[in-house]
């Protein structure tokens, strides 16, 4: 078996809750929405935000002008100026929402630096990701920082080539079977090694 | 004198015009609100610009949520849903707005690819600066594109590092005295070759 020397690890749900500050936001979006329109689920949002995907990527901006588009289609127009002020505030709060790692995450990761070259390879917003990463209280563990604004076999490669790694030596961990497993793609995993969170806790 | 090996250019208004984008999307901004308040001036956009870049950083999505909060501001909640979308349709045009070259910009970079290494440094939106990149029809003549959140020495130290350039082979070029060319830093002034727009203009 090939020898692992570089372990990167994503960070949105792998190094700490993330989904938790979207769900959050968005029931407070729907209770403030909640007067005109009760019966609305989350799907219209969602429609939204994956029609805007091609404008605004991904992270808490594009979902902030995702949740204001919606706001204005559900009430056909009535939606108040100080309510989307209010949706204003919820971005705020999420910008700075104190982070919450996940369970064995600073003790693993404190390990793993004694033994490997770690790195974090996360997609999304630059400014948002970075900012997660300095009050994580986790960045003197990371000898890299890789923000991409996708997971694309590419977007990897051109990592691997930056930081002269050969794929073999080379462990990808996540918790999105999508982006950080299959997105390594065809061509590295044959010699790569993408681990599912499972499997990685496991590792542990 | 030291031989110079790697040419990094700032992209915003150094490579392509960036700042009418933002000009003429202000100036229609302001337009749609006329009607509530004619003699507002910019002021008071940029203000809330610049009190939320501590939270939404730089690049269009920051600013459109910035015009949004102006609005209401400015006519005190009573900004229409319809105008808001209004807002929100600026925003996806100045996304998807034509990439217009700066005067000699084409074939100097062409030139200069052929005996530098290229490099791009620029700051704000991942997603905004990488789909700025692909439009420009310049991508293919740069080694490497680093989109980055601020331009501290810092910032420039870490590029230097992770591609092991020596700062004596090193030269910085943009249109920014402030980012592009103060922001080298002490550090690195003395050793790398920073220099403004208009002497680089002169060095073609």
């Amino acid at each position: 078996m090939n020898t692992i020397t570089t372990i990167a690890l994503d960070a949105d749900d792998t190094l700490w809750a993330n989904e938790d500050v979207f769900v959050s936001a968005q029931q407070r979006y729907m209770q403030l929405l909640a007067p005109y329109r009760a019966d609305w689920d989350a799907q219209e949002l969602y429609d939204t935000e994956q029609r805007n995907l091609a404008y605004f990527g991904y992270g808490i901006k594009g979902f902030t002008l995702s949740m204001i588009e919606t706001a204005i289609q559900i009430t056909h127009g009535a939606v108040k100026g100080h309510e989307i002020g209010q949706i204003l505030d919820i971005a705020r709060e999420m910008v700075h929402a104190p982070i919450t790692l996940l369970p064995t995450v600073a003790e693993t990761v404190a390990l793993w630096s004694t033994q490997y070259q770690l790195m974090i390879i996360t997609k999304g917003d630059l400014f948002d990701q970075e900012s997660k990463v300095a009050r994580s209280g986790l960045a003197d563990y990371f000898r890299h920082v890789e923000v991409v604004s996708e997971k694309h076999p590419s977007s990897y490669a051109q990592i691997l080539r930056r930081y002269d790694i050969n794929p073999q030596n080379f462990l990808m961990i996540g918790n999105s079977l999508r982006s950080d497993i299959a997105g390594i793609g065809n061509r590295w995993a044959g010699d790569s090694h993408p681990l599912s969170l499972d499997l990685a806790t496991r590792a542990c």
